[in-house]
């Protein structure tokens, strides 16, 4: 008898999975002996599945769905925190197995949802929430576990990834490149879970969990955006050599965890220094893999279905053969993190400054004054009305520090043109 | 109670496996709640298994593991396809689940070693058999079977790509770069194996077998190795924006299974022309996914043994749980191999020859009597002793015409000087 899946949401990534469904249907039984089957969809919109030629499934409510008795699969493909979070739950509770493609959900509630699916006995399955089609959570759930991981970085945003890339081989500006990525459609007309980190620190926090065996939340995470990155800045790390990406970055330290968001300057020769455009990659260190990446389409109706019909896939294996979870919660350390102040890093920091004597002496001062030790100061670019820009890079200093330094700069009189755009040096 | 494992083979990869299970046995309880204990080693030297400090586990009786009732699992780690299989279907037929890094048996013996395992109602594990710490074989199991896979296509042999990395960047020809290979620890001292492109063919039969649920064997992989590559051949690359690597590519065609180890041109801009050194790196295009790219170390104690160890702890979590084998054979279809002459590709190929008026007519003749179109001709670094290369880049051509073409020059009178160059272009 075959397996029943439920799909709640027929957007984007819902439609790709019906469209695999329905064209391998066949495949799946001959290759795996999967016998899996589309039994319910659910949206606000009949036109979504028809579309798709599944309207003879449709219901609006999608507690047809959870609590059809005939269903074991219930896919959530909403997204969000608020319905999304009604289903997967009263999913779990009806005794369904789940699979979501919700990093914001997972980054927030990844307890609270593991622990209902531990409750129930069932499965909780989420690919999908991060580097779209990449396998990564399960490599890390499975083939990498007998490492203790060091490291979990990437290029987990597409949108932010090809802003930068056009910026950096175009000479675009920050504008310019969100304009374009909206264009394309890789951006939203709200930018704001892209350009300020929020959709990246989502990702970091389910990476370093697993990675790390230890909870770590979207509120864990350090977060910076990309909205103060000019091209005087990707023009200045390539003459050093560095590329700028949006890097999610979790270490593992002898204090705790290490974990957050930012700009961030790589050697060109590191791997992950040619993910462009909307591409994702994600770098795992373990003491005896050593370094491995998995790269590919981070985004996309066909990469996200592609995590998504691989869980189901793999859930409905174990349903078949009368399988409960294999692998439930794996966070059993309570890890610390590690406070954003502590990091000790290497950093790029460009002012805009008014072009006037005094300025800089005033500015290497503030270096100084809190013990940051400059390894290079460059004026790049003269501005037409008495700005130009400044750039400093420090030799390994601490966050705090560098903190104090920029406030006391930014108290100057009448000296800041803009925000400073601060890019941290991750070798 | 602790699930028991029996080593067999204690030597780079196998020492790397002990060395695991004593740094990381508590973590893999507490993680993973997976209990799994090392009860047998086996090799021909107890001193290998003393060096790791389980001298008190050592038999030179292979018998006494896979014969030994407490034991659940047996890593093969002795590699070669005589002592090797016996120990594996021996395994097997004892009632043994079988972890093997074994690409040669795999490649070989396959279908043998799955049905084996079918019969016996155990698992067959090999993720270290391809890429050794590079999460590949499981991917291709698990997360990505939503898709039909397109290409397979990766840099497997990372005795190879070092010493074409070393012939690119450092000018050094073949022997040097093998010399240094062999210093290094990266190549035998019969290193025909790696470089006549056997041991890349053994990998790409498994993952085509996988990724295009079709047996391939060894016998079936079109293989060309390195032998003939010179600096010469790696500059006109870079000239024309191209990199030279060692490929094994598998990719599904209407007519069948295109599978083949060859040096290959591919761009520059190419996500594996920057995979260097020893570093591995397996590239794959489904329907839904997309490109994607697995990159990582593909040989050494550490990741070859992460990878043999991540089996072992899958396999004894399901032992735990009392499951089964989740996934058996796959090799569901029967799909044609292609034969070699039927491949259309572009081909660069240069000729060392005498350096006299009328040879370039000739040969260049030679290619317009086959209906082969020449892209381009250039003649690169005069030889002192009336020797010169002469390359030529051809538009897309058959195979078969190309060999048609190389044998007429080849039978030129007193033309050819050493074996010509030919590397196929992948774009």
């Amino acid at each position: 008898m075959a397996v029943k899946v439920g799909l709640v949401g027929t957007g984007t990534v819902g439609g790709g999975c019906i469209d695999i469904l329905l064209a391998h249907k066949d495949d799946f039984k001959r290759h795996y002996g999967i016998d899996v089957e589309l039994a319910r969809v659910c949206s606000l919109d009949a036109a979504e599945a028809e579309a798709h030629g599944v309207g003879h499934l449709f219901t609006n409510d999608f507690n047809e769905v959870i609590n059809d008795p005939d269903i074991d699969i219930v896919v959530e493909l909403i997204g969000g925190t608020t319905f999304a979070k009604t289903v997967v739950l009263g999913a779990l509770a009806a005794g369904k197995n789940v699979v979501t493609a919700n990093k914001a959900l997972m980054a927030s509630s990844g307890q609270e949802v593991m622990d209902a699916a531990e409750a129930a006995g069932k499965e909780i399955a989420f690919e999908a929430s991060v580097g779209g089609g990449i396998p990564i959570i399960d490599p890390l759930k499975h083939s990498l576990i007998a490492n203790e991981i060091e490291t979990v970085m990437g290029i987990v945003n597409g949108t932010t990834n090809y802003m930068l890339t056009r910026m950096a081989d175009d000479g675009m500006d920050y504008d310019e490149a969100l304009k374009e990525a909206q264009a394309q459609g890789f951006a939203e007309a709200n930018p704001s879970a892209d350009v300020d980190g929020f959709d990246a620190a989502a990702k970091i926090a389910i990476l370093a969990s697993i990675a790390f065996n230890s909870r770590v939340t979207m509120d864990d995470v350090y977060t910076d955006g990309i909205t103060a990155i000019t091209p005087v800045d990707l023009e200045a790390a390539r003459d050093m050599g560095y590329v700028v990406k949006l890097l999610a970055i979790a270490h593992r330290r002898p204090e705790g965890i290490d974990v957050r968001v930012h700009p961030t300057m790589i050697p060109e020769g590191h791997q992950l220094a040619t993910v462009n455009g909307v591409m994702n990659a994600i770098y795992v260190v373990g003491d005896a893999v050593g370094e491995t990446m998995f790269f590919g389409a981070g985004a996309g109706s066909g990469p996200a279905a592609s995590a998504v019909m691989g869980d189901v896939l793999e859930v409905a294996r174990h349903v078949q053969q009368g399988i409960g979870p294999i692998v439930g919660c794996t966070c059993t350390d309570d890890l610390a993190i590690i406070p954003m102040d502590e990091l000790r890093s290497k950093y790029y920091i460009r002012f805009s400054v008014a072009d006037r004597p005094g300025v800089l002496a005033a500015m290497t001062a503030a270096f100084a004054n809190h013990g940051v030790s400059v390894h290079s100061v460059v004026q790049r670019g003269k501005g037409k009305s008495g700005v130009v820009d400044v750039v400093y890079v420090t030799h390994t200093a601490q966050e705090k520090a560098i903190r104090a330094v920029m406030d006391e700069i930014a108290a100057l009189n009448d000296v800041l043109h803009g925000e400073p755009s601060l890019i941290r040096v991750e070798e």
